[in-house]
């Protein structure tokens, strides 16, 4: 691309965590730009974070249906390239479709929409307008991540036997236990999050690194899902038992509530001819495992570290990458996608290499699946048939 | 007590990798003689074995039975003080029933029995003879292991909320991929382990140390075992959501064919004012989480750890203790009732510091319930009233 | 500021690593944009890194000299704020002289200056010019570092008694075994790193961090520098034994054949209340030493990490930063300053907390006296006077 | 040997740390028995020791010299095969003289002697009476450290370049501050332990494994010495720079007062072809480290870890040995050589693998040559030449 990509924003003014993450992300490599925003309902609030972000204040808008109107009557080379959705979980969807259809590719954070149904029916639009559907399942960015993705797709581990995904957090202990009476987290409200919070929010993202590393499926699944703050009515816990297509098995477990852990998401994928383990707190490092032979630590930046792995390497070895680039990995991975869709050449027969819609359908087909499991007195619970 | 205790042991000849455990930890602190014993059921080997280990010949014995015997017609200052059993589980019930009722207090390797009835058959007997009975749950011998418990008893943690315990070991990869045809482990003949391998040989460990740290009964179980070596019948990989009795939730889980895993039992338990996670390949220390403040490392042998602990350690901060010294610890533990059985003071009021009957009960019942649940199509199954 | 900050760049074209980050550093946080360079004395390639940055082509100049030239005459709404330097290490004083004198603010690569001469020169053209002056000692601008620096401030650790600070590097380890022939590593060409390659490439690094967390100055030194790669004759491992003032004893080592290692600049200092210990490679966590109570982990973001560490902090605990957003400290620190300095108020009187020309006359001074003292056959060499 | 080793003690009475160590290492795998001893230089103290570990009351003595001369006139079967020395350093000489002219075989606390001079003398002594002499530096019984050694012996590491070895300590934190009135430490009077304090206890570890592992000589050093603790004459704080003969560069240090280390005896040797890295507080690994590949963590007891290594190991992998197990390597190590001088067979030509009267006079030098270093203005100091 000759050009830096013009982005747009929808939510993610300020103080919003996510979407300073998102910014940044973008800003990293000097590839993106952002010229234009509706960045809180106040369109108030839009225009003092547009200020912040030191836009024009002609591209600072009061809600995301002018925003789309207005981009779209600009000219073709002003107009952004694509938007970012970083709004709560049950706008995601009346967001993404309003772009989509206005002729924008899309970037959307995760989890895709408030549920299934409607996640399935955004893969329809997204079929229909051909544009890009990027799903910020920013995990899947990190360097090490993609070696042990291709670790498992050459075989070196062997048949994978076990899988253990956990991802626990611990922020949430003190509403718990109410000596932080002013959280009232967005999550936790069914109206806006959708069934489930914990599984929804990071569950989820433990799902994806699952899906992304192995390739395996989610044959049946075993939930156990707590609500421990008092006055609520969605899940800050769940752990679950699982079964792959192939008779892999697996423990995927998320929590809020487990006091002390940050950010903990850890993955161990166990094969026949070795093992691989992750840890996104320390993310440089992929640790593999073998009964047979020393233990070893691939480091990320080093020679014998190739493929996806050292394409998404800014930095040598030794100078610690970490979360917001693993997040502009998935930025610039989809960018690649979005200028393709630019100049006409979208989607290219090697395809991209970011999560997509169908990340978004298993997800939402996980969440309903382990509510579903979590309110069953049958052990197992099918998982739904996905979409190829 | 003014003398060593004499020490006898049924098992653990030449080549088994248990009974030196045994032996080392008797003999650690030079308060405890090995000075008889019938290690093989083979009579040559057994005097084989003797003589490695410096026995008079007289007191090397050709059977369990001619051992109980002759040693409770020798005279009162020469006989055993106790016996330590580390026969194949099928036989414990029998050996240990055999030398209580011939006035011998008992020290006997882990799952107490064959199965659940030979359990509460055996407290019976041990309530009759009134002799000493510890069973080596040996991890709980660690002093941080006794550091985590009086943590949690004086209520340094809060509420109990969550569980982790975690206990993958990977030595059994080789034969599930047929490398290793030589490997005929009598851990996966049901004949002799009984209705579990994996789940009763570590399994049970994972179990008791949750119940030892935490003091948390389990009221009900969901498990999922697998069979991954071809040709076996019993379980070498399992994994158990639970529900303790108050509300906590937990997961335990066990393998033998995590690739590259070791002996990496660990465990975390989360609670509202503090958390704590210990892992065995780093006995020394104990880490305390807590969102409000700093993660701590509490490091064996300082001034600041005191208490149980503090009396299991040998040695300073920073020299480090291991396995064998932890096992000494449950030998340490049990030489106290034995030595007060002897001069016709057990039991003292204030109680000892080891496993016993009711773990191995408990223990049993883990084995019969996670078995029945993992073979079972409803969702929880209930864990069996254990007797006070 | 309410707009975009202006940079220029000379250095640090196509295939440059050092360059790239410092533009990824500006980039960050959406607050400076990259408007102007001449990146190579080539001015083709300066023209092909034009493109690759997305510049306006008029805005990519041939030399440094004409760019300074047109730069200035420039309209002030147009011409950049200031120019970051990330040429060779000779050339550092030719280019920022030339830069000041033409009235712009300078954030430069380190080491400063060619020589300790240059440097003190330079101070005076500073001083005259009332120009920003930032040196890039990025490694200051980790959060745990600034934590550690208020801990020291602040008295926490009491009397400190030692530091160490170690910065092993292993890549040259294939140029000495002759492996890799075709690295020509400028740093060890006298002509243009100056009288240090390792000592002066990374040793300063870790002098600097000394200085910037305890405050403490060297008083003399005893240094054993060595070359070990054939055919060179500037040192690629040196071990430094410190006394500071006021009597705390030190040792300072670098190198770049300790094969293995990465980048593994790590500091320890020990105080008569606390100790503390930080690790690049894991720059997220400061551990915390002290022989009456358990060790603690610091750990970035939560909200007990408070000042400057907090506010160098973009993403909540648990989400690991890196390299980049440590470098992209010491340029909003920077941009701070210039900010000041462009609407007329530099310098404010609370000061900045970015590493200016004094740790640049410091580092050169430490330069200059460990290979002083490499080659003297006495055992301590005086460190020389430096101006406040 | 069809019977166990009859061991003696000096010194080593009740509240004795090492003597503990010592008896436990010598108890550990059964084939040692302590059967007299001579505990303290008060008869009464000794007798109560006596009682306290079992003894026959006619086997404990009064005095060493009584001890030797008693032992000596019993019965050949009765008799000690070896005493174990743990006396303070200033009597070892002539403990070691004693027993070694009544012809027994001697196990001894390090350092050595109380100067270089006495352990030249005790050198001439051991030839004489070609009694065993072995000299507990225990950390070379650890089975990771063995690997390291035969590591580079098989020259796997290629050339060694460099070696760091850092021996921090923090326990005299406490008397440095005068918080801890009481301590009173024999090691920091001159009569009682020679010329140097930190350097002498633990130093000389740092240096004895050095030369265990790497084989290397030290051709001169330079060192610098410092008291921290009030009212002291003997250092608790050393950093020495180290030139080994055939170039290599080292680095030892060793301290007392490093607040919050506890016994980090750590390791670094760095060859051309791998480096390797070991810490004590982590005994069970050997980092190898490589820029050419991945990191490899080497675990005790696994099937790829041979050698020595393999023979020193007592249980699987996984199941962690400790320091006791480590001192128990030297104490079997030397019961092969006891045991074949009781036999008439010593010394055997394939050698031993215990430290000796040659590891004892090059601690002796090392200690005498850091101390003048200290002292001098000159940079570099000989090291002076040791008998073969």
């Amino acid at each position: 691309m000759k050009r830096k990509l013009r982005m747009g924003m929808v939510g993610g003014g300020r103080g919003a965590f996510i979407g300073g993450v998102h910014r940044r992300a973008a800003n990293l490599d000097g590839n993106i730009e952002l010229v234009a925003g509706a960045f809180s309902s106040d369109p108030k609030k839009s225009k003092l974070s547009g200020k912040d972000f030191h836009l024009d204040s002609s591209r600072v808008y009061g809600s995301y249906q002018e925003m789309a109107e207005k981009e779209k009557a600009l000219p073709e080379d002003q107009r952004i390239d694509f938007v970012t959705i970083v709004v709560q979980n049950y706008l995601h969807f009346d967001v993404a479709k309003t772009f989509l259809r206005a002729g924008f590719n899309v970037i959307c954070d995760k989890p895709v929409t408030y549920d299934l149904a409607q996640a399935r029916e955004l893969r329809k639009i997204i079929n229909k307008t051909k544009k890009v559907f990027a799903l910020t399942h920013n995990y899947t960015g990190y360097p090490m991540v993609k070696l042990a993705k291709e670790m498992v797709k050459k075989g070196e581990l062997g048949e994978i036997i076990k899988v253990v995904c956990e991802y626990p957090q611990g922020y949430a202990i003190t509403a718990l236990t109410g000596e932080d009476k002013a959280i009232s987290n967005w999550r936790a409200n069914p109206e806006i999050a959708g069934i489930s919070n914990c599984m929804g929010d990071i569950g989820t993202h433990a799902e994806n690194l699952v899906h992304y590393i192995t390739g395996l499926e989610i044959d049946r699944l075993c939930a156990d899902l707590s609500v421990n703050i008092p006055g609520r009515n969605l899940d800050d816990d769940g752990n679950v038992l699982v079964r792959f297509k192939g008779g892999a098995r697996g423990i995927i477990y998320a929590s809020q509530v487990s006091n002390g852990d940050e950010n903990d998401l850890n993955i161990r994928v166990y094969g026949t001819k070795k093992s691989i383990e992750w840890h996104q707190e320390e993310p440089n490092d992929l640790i593999v495992k073998d009964a047979r032979a020393p233990r070893q630590v691939w480091r990320r930046g080093n020679d014998y570290v190739t493929g996806q792995a050292a394409e998404n390497t800014r930095i040598p070895f030794g100078h610690p990458e970490g979360f917001i680039e693993a997040f502009a990995n998935v930025y610039n991975a989809a960018s690649v996608a979005i200028a393709d869709e630019v100049a006409g050449k979208y989607p290219r027969k090697s395809g991209y290499d970011f999560p997509d819609i169908k990340d978004g359908i298993i997800g939402m087909a996980f969440i309903e699946t382990v509510v579903k499991s979590s309110n069953s007195k049958e052990k197992w619970v099918k998982f739904p048939s996905i979409p190829k």
